[in-house]
Formats: structure tokens, sequence, C-alpha cells
């Protein structure tokens, strides 16, 4: 892979819990491994929770709109987070869901998970995922990349392919490479895990749409 | 508004239905306006279809997956057309949907519509839709704009912002101005319906992406 390419990686909406919250959703103490995720050390676990969105009619419970088998993700984390698509939110009726960078929860909106063992509320930490670029220290020394830096990636998918603006690079030696977005995002540029993107410099942007015919 | 500027509406899953198709699903001449469109002398009707992918167990007329109340939008058409996004292709699993403009039929999937009155399977005309201008001809003079040619719009979101890439202008007296593009692109760019996009010349696009913070 030469220096200017990444993997790009469509998640699915998906929720981290903290441990105690697994002990009440699965009566669990750690979870069973279906699938390593790109992140070392990471994995899409077999267990799934409902979700449900808030009540259409209050007091009326079964009002509240539900999405089935959403993923649950290990390791476990120190608090819960849910990870939804815009399309996610609609569905539920979750409205003003800010986008956010993992771990960066403050003034969102709760949500209730079911799991087969119990139930849990929480109040707070719903994001719709901003896109960003995992990426390893040497690596990102290597290609000029810092922390926190904006960066612009080129896809390449006929009708649809286009530019991927305002991914921010995630420095961490945990990492490995890979460019995260979700699924409302990898269907409007047409894009399934593991195409890659061209992280582009400011002086290439131009000729890279020109090149791609989509201008 | 100015030379540059245009409204951007987010096409949610329709169909277009020919005359014949109305009377089967709901056994009348004409549909109900329930909302005018942007384009003129078009809009969304009262009456829903039901839409139901291919069986996933052959024979099985029951392993279908469906998605409900999906609008109808007049005038009648010579020939059936249903325009989802990959996100609802892929709800009801339907594979390979190309990318078209409205129209542009061939090598196409089919699908199963039920309304009120009856049921129809149409072979073919299932499409995702291509994002595209539509303009009059009047207009399109006076921005140096012409049919089919590829064009660039900025947008503007907060972290969401960016480039639409690849959109066909599609010139013609019947036209209003209106960019459509569908709910998976809308929700990638975080746009909704009357939000503005900026036509952006090719020697403005590097400029843009720098003034709105997007690299």
């Amino acid at each position: 892979m030469n220096n200017r390419v990444t993997p790009i990686g469509v998640s699915n909406r998906h929720v981290h819990l903290k441990e105690e919250s697994i002990q009440t959703l699965f009566w669990k103490d750690s979870l069973d491994i279906m699938k390593d995720l790109s992140q070392p050390g990471q994995f899409a676990a077999h267990q799934l929770v409902d979700i449900l969105g808030p009540e259409k009619i209050p007091g009326n419970e079964s009002s509240r709109k539900i999405i089935t088998w959403v993923r649950v993700l290990w390791p476990a984390r120190s608090a819960d987070q849910v990870e939804l698509s815009i399309t996610d939110a609609r569905t539920i009726g979750i409205k003003n869901i800010p986008i956010r960078l993992s771990g960066v929860l403050s003034e969102t909106p709760g949500i209730i998970m079911r799991g087969p063992a119990g139930q849990i509320e929480i109040q707070e930490w719903v994001i719709i995922a901003h896109k960003h670029l995992h990426i390893e220290p040497r690596r990102a020394q290597e290609r000029g990349l810092s922390n926190w830096e904006n960066i612009v990636v080129g896809t390449q998918n006929q009708e649809r392919g286009g530019l991927l603006t305002n991914v921010i690079v995630r420095v961490s030696p945990e990492a490995a490479l890979d460019l995260h977005i979700d699924t409302d995002e990898g269907n409007a540029f047409n894009i399934t895990t593991w195409q890659e993107g061209i992280i582009l410099q400011e002086h290439e942007i131009l000729d890279y749409i020109k090149k791609h015919n989509i201008i």
C-alpha cells in the first residue's frame, strides 16, 4: 500500500457498553467474539441489543419505535455509548443527535437498550460518528499527518465517487490504519468496507476530481 | 438568490406509476395531491404503496422483506419506476441496483408493489437516483450551464459540510431550479430540504474547502 492510500471501513450502528451494563443486559462478565475489528484488540460481539427511541405517546411504552439486533463492540468502556446513522435516528424518532468523535459525549440525547437479561436507560451519549482516520504514530509521521488534523480523501466509485472532506486524523499507539465512515456516508459514496481512498494534499484535489471525471 | 446558489431537495424513496398501474393498485384514474413538488405540475400524492423485495426462501411469499408507505408521485408516466436509496435496497434485499438518472432504465432489477386495490410485479426499473440539478433553459444560459454537464456544489453544514461532486445538469423548459439528492446523500452531508448549495467553478473549489474549514 503506497503512502497515500487508506482502507475505508463502513461502521454500522453499534453500542459500546460498560461492564455493569454488560452484566445487566446479558448477565455476563465479558462478550463473545464474532468478528475482529480493524483496530487491534477490538471485536464485534455475538451479543446484540434492541434500542428504543422516545415515546411518541407519553405514558405509552409501546409507542416507542425500535431498531432490533444492534451489535455490541468489545472491549468494555467506562461509559455506555450508542453510535447511529442519521437514517437510524430518524427511524426511532430521536432528534438533534450531534455529530461527534467517539468519546466526546456532552449534550447528547439518551436511549433505552434491551438485552436478553435486562434493560437499561441512558440519559445521554447517543451520537452520530464524525468521520475519522485511525493511524499509528510511526505511519502518521511518515505521511506527515498530525493528530486532530483535517484531511480530504478521494474515493473512486463511478457515479458516486467524490471527496470525503473534513476527515479528522486520530493518532494513537493502539490504532491501525483505517478510515471510518458510517452507513449513510458509505451509501452516499457507494463505498463498502475494504475499498480504498486516497489521502490528498491540497494541491492534488483539483487534479483528482478532474482526472476521475467527477466535475 | 444569487447566480451561484441552488436550493437542495432531498428525495425520499418514491414510485412513479403508469395509468394502468394506478388503476390496478388504487382503482382510480388519477391521484390526490398531498404536497406540490419543486418541479412544476408534479406532486406527492396521498396514495402510498408497500414495496416487497425478492423471496429469501424460494416459494415462500412471506419471506419477502417489505418497506411500507412508499409515496407515489404524479403525473403518471409511460412506465412504472421505483427510486430507492442504497439503505432501502439493503433493507429489502435487492442487490446491484444501478445508480441512474430517472428514465434511464435498462438492466435494472424488478420489485413487487402493493396498493389497497391490488398488486403488481415489475420485472425491471428499480433505480438508485443519480444526483442532478434541474434548471430551466433561460437560467442555465445565464449561469453558463449546459445539459448533461457535470458540476460540483459546495454545502455548508459544520461537521458534515463538503462537496457534492458529479452532479448532472438537466436543462428542461418544464424544470424549476432544484438540486436533487437522495436520503443517503442528504444524511451523509447533514442536509435537509431547502438548504442551499453553491455551484462552484473549477478555480473556486480549493478556496471553498479551505474557507469552510473542511480541509
